[in-house]
């Protein structure tokens, strides 16, 4: 590394700057009694680069929009990513020792209590991801230089997200992002397959079209040259691979295997502290931050008008609700210019495409990797925007580990799975979507929406979208009647009754598909005087307790739900569980197996959720005889 | 390419079969209606060369363990699959007409329900994956010189799994790995990222350590050469990067945007199928197929001898549950060969290195890569071997699409979940597994164990390893007591009864680290006259619902369920499905909200699943007076 520092830059600041985040690192880990400090050791020059020379930032306002923006991927470091704005001045010293504890935001692994802290970090290999939506909302629409910055470890480089957030920041030349790998050699249980193969990292992120460049990571002069290399780099994403060694100036312990998450007793955190200190000159008491320029006020405005109604008469041509979902994303695209689309090349299939023809610059192909689109996804409402992402409703399994870290990082950004439940017919179980309402619901924070119709479907893309927080919408692929008006009002909490009397002798909950099935089952057992009632659940989570409670009760406590999902997880649970203190008698009907190729209805009679099967579901649950 | 062939090949041969493939995609997906026949054509010579000229294989018996073997990983091109096997003589032309259809196997995506695919593909990116553990079987296992072939798309090259198993055959050397890529440049909605640059693609895979041999996927003597090439090298697994047309040898479609997933209709298909029925020369009339050498007959024996029991004695130390599982899974590696372990670098954690330093050469580390473990799990699992997948219970979600597609596949295989839940302490929320239930569970055929102490930790790895099928086992990390005694017998669908008289006022049911609480509970509510009965569940799934009844009415119907785990989804929801026919009034104390760092105790106490919390929930639902 030869390239030529732009501001002079004093070393021994930098120096001293990492021996101080060694020390605190040392010290909150072994205050806590538990914690990283090896893998924070091998990052402190690393660490100290970039945080006293080469970022730009306030550290007064360390969650600051105009601020370079930092991503702690191997979020085990913890400790030094609080000792970094710490030493920054951002808040008092004495507050990293409360490190892991249960009234302190300075948590084991990084959650976004702290402003710093973007997205959650701590399940490995996901910060690239994040860090690539993050870069392509400074560039595309605050249209500021601000820099990404992302610490990954050599360990997680094995995880395939990162390939994909690397090939996507290659197409899309995002010369903004700027990551650094501290390979320090050692995982948790042992070396790393590539140990300190420098050159074979080297080719393979240039094979994926990266600046690549080789620096000892412990070496100050070389990381800032490199860093400002990348800064010079317009064409494409650079990335520093830098050689380090785990437990670095920890004597005794440096470069050994064995000390992976393990923080040092008090005794032998003393022996390690004591040379640190000693190093310690008081040379950066003058040091300075690089603030950032002033960012443009540039907050998008959301014009007040409607986005209109959705276009269906009831009755109308059949369509299918993740078409409801297409239309209604594309209305929206006109009047929330927060709105940014994401898709895994499936768009003429979910009708994300609708949104690309009027948005083509707020729509994102992330092509077939789930993963990454979520991630991407993350960095982008970590931003301010209101990102959709969506494809088939089985593939975002996928993503799960990213959906539970976008939990925990409490984010605003929707996720759209189409094509759900065995429904979807002919291309048999792989493209089924039968666990995603498990999924979504175990996840706190998020509002779950399943429409039955492509009216709901529409209404419920702009509830979704305009409620702040996690939100999933679970749509259907067959073409189904329109059973709601335009201007039929939906609610995030509330369900649709759609047939009621006073003489009701069950409860039919159903939801998406299921709904018409419900109907028809209405309809043949009315003819043999057996009313029910029928509920369309819409909004699984929230769930609409007061009125099923209202309704089990009506109907003498007989309740029998309906799903095109598996048994477990699903909205017979749900609703078992808003009943759970109900005096009520409930019948599950649901996908108990692995499901098969077959026209949707020869599947939903075989796999036990037609009408058919909800007829003799009531007939035995209120003692009728069952002709089936 | 100018590798010299060791067979002649009669290339005219191959080419009819090729052209018969063509016909024999489009004649299937017409007559089914859907289905995806460009992306068969582009394969045609693909196809052809490897199942008429490389791989040995008998017809007769495609399901034989001494073939080499098929992956095909873009499973969307299935009908060339059944095309190729119909060829070769497998079964009757005519039943390729039955495509899609509910009472055939010839599903819309491969399937185990056919002999020769040996686990579901349709998932993109998952087939690499498979291979490598399929290549470690017939490596390191049965000994032969068997190659795996895997063809997989180049839209499905953009997900990060692939990269996964690229890294992974390259550290071990699968030189028997064979893959291909079909680059037909169109991926569903619009062009790949790559398009046909094919010299990107040769530099990602060789600065993986692949051979990257580039051909014209058209030229049946390139496609020959190249094959041979790989057969002949040793060192390194090899990819076939070939340039293929969408469409190929389709009039009118070949090489067009616009034609993913679409069948022809019954006009068009004859147009295409006409100039492709006059190539037919019968030049294929003499072909036969390469048999495989007999395999040895090497079957692990197993021996009778017990693995013993568990080593504990009640009252004894405490121990976490995790450590019961490594203790067991090490005792049953001195008696059941077929058991191979896989490990995300966390083997010093969830103790499966107890496994490792008795079997080393069963134990795969599989790095920082769970997509990677669970994909090779599914290919040793197919060739029947006995995997066993462990890491922490959050990060499992990483595979939440393989073991989907495992579950599609009724595979023999077990997957483990240590740390699960907050009672993991400091580390915080991304580290807490509090899903792992509501994704199991959701998966039909998979029994899940979830044990309190060591000891039914011990007992359910050895019952869910002798168990045919899908097994999650989940275990905690801190320590606990020890319950039960090492002869105490546990069942696969049986709870404990731990705390039961003729007057209990409530039912209790807790698992793993609830049951603790529960019993403090139990001490505390007792004192006070109130006697509760207390289950540890132990069996999730089946669950035990002859048992949980005849408690919940032995206690008038008051249940409260406690669990490490989030409130949907949960022991809970199994708990209130096995008793939705009974008069119960259910309470659920679970996981209500993200979580935080802290001790174990104080999160228990905090999230509400602690004794005091139970203790309050009894009373409440009793109706006596809460202390808290």
């Amino acid at each position: 590394m030869s390239a030529a520092v732009a501001t002079p830059v004093d070393f021994r600041v930098l120096q001293e700057k990492a021996t101080r985040l060694r020390i605190d690192s040392v010290r909150a880990t072994t205050e806590a009694g538990s914690g990283h400090p090896t893998s924070c050791a091998s990052a402190a020059e690393i660490m100290s680069a970039l945080f006293y020379s080469v970022m730009r930032y306030d550290p007064q306002n360390p969650g600051g929009p105009a601020n370079d923006v930092f991503i702690l991927s191997k979020g085990h470091a913890a400790p030094i990513l609080y000792a970094a704005w710490a030493e920054a001045g951002a808040f008092p010293r004495e507050k990293l020792l409360t490190l892991r504890k249960i009234d302190s935001i300075f948590e084991g692994h990084p959650t976004p209590s702290l402003p710093f802290v973007p997205v959650a970090t701590g399940s490995l290999g996901q910060g690239l991801c994040v860090g690539v939506g993050l870069a392509v909302a400074v560039r595309q629409f605050e249209k500021t230089d601000q820099r990404i910055y992302v610490l990954m470890g050599d360990g997680e480089s094995a995880e395939g997200s990162i390939w994909e957030a690397a090939q996507w920041a290659t197409f899309h030349k995002l010369s903004n992002v700027c990551a650094t790998i501290d390979i320090n050699r050692l995982g948790q249980s042992q070396p790393t397959m590539l140990e300190w193969e420098l050159k074979t990292y080297q080719a393979r992120w240039e094979a994926f079209g990266w600046q690549a460049l080789v620096v000892d990571g412990h070496d100050l002069a070389a990381l800032i040259a490199a860093y400002e290399t990348a800064r010079r780099t317009t064409d494409r994403p650079t990335i520093v691979l830098a050689r380090t060694v785990k437990g670095k100036g920890l004597v005794g312990i440096e470069g050994l295997e064995g000390w992976h998450g393990k923080a040092l007793d008090k005794e032998l955190a003393a022996k390690v502290l004591a040379p640190l200190e000693k190093q310690l000159t008081g040379a950066d008491a003058q040091w300075k931050p690089h603030l950032p320029k002033v960012a443009e006020t540039s907050a998008p405005k959301i014009d007040a008008a409607e986005a209109g109604s959705p276009p269906y008469a009831i009755g109308g041509k059949p369509l299918a609700s993740r078409k409801g979902f297409g239309d209604g994303l594309a209305a929206l695209a006109k009047v929330d210019p927060k709105i940014v689309v994401l898709d895994g090349d499936v768009e003429n299939s979910t009708y994300t495409e609708d949104f690309q023809k009027i948005a083509p610059e707020r729509f994102f192909e992330g092509y077939i990797a789930e993963q990454n689109i979520v991630g991407m996804a993350m960095g982008l409402a970590a931003r301010g925007r209101t990102p959709v992402a969506s494809t088939f409703a089985c593939f975002l399994t996928r993503a799960y580990d990213f959906i539970r870290m976008a939990t925990i990082s409490k984010l605003n950004m929707k996720i759209v799975g189409t094509h759900a439940g065995i429904s979807i017919g002919e291309d048999g179980p792989s493209q089924m979507g039968l666990e995603d309402l498990a999924m979504f619901c175990a996840e706190p924070g998020f509002t779950v929406l399943y429409p039955a119709d492509a009216t709901s479907a529409w209404q419920a893309t702009a509830l979704i979208t305009a409620q702040s927080g996690l939100g999933y919408l679970r749509t259907s692929r067959p073409a189904t009647p329109i059973l709601y008006g335009p201007f039929e009002r939906f609610a995030i909490g509330k369900c649709k009754v759609l047939r009621a009397s006073d003489s009701d002798k069950a409860l039919v909950v159903a939801a998406g598909v299921t709904v018409f099935e419900a109907l028809s089952a209405y309809d043949q057992l009315f003819q043999q005087g057996i009313p029910i009632r029928v509920i369309d659940l819409f909004s699984v989570k929230p769930i609409d307790q007061e009125e099923l409670i209202n309704a089990a009760r009506a109907v003498g406590g007989i309740v029998i739900t309906v799903e095109d999902h598996y048994e477990h997880g699903g909205i017979g649970d749900a609703i078992a569980a808003a009943l759970s203190q109900e005096n009520v008698r409930i019948t599950k009907l649901a996908v108990r197996e692995v499901a098969h190729s077959g026209h949707a209805e020869e599947l939903m009679e075989k796999f036990g959720i037609s009408a058919r099967w909800i007829v003799d579901a009531v007939k035995k649950a209120t003692g009728a005889a069952v002709q089936s």
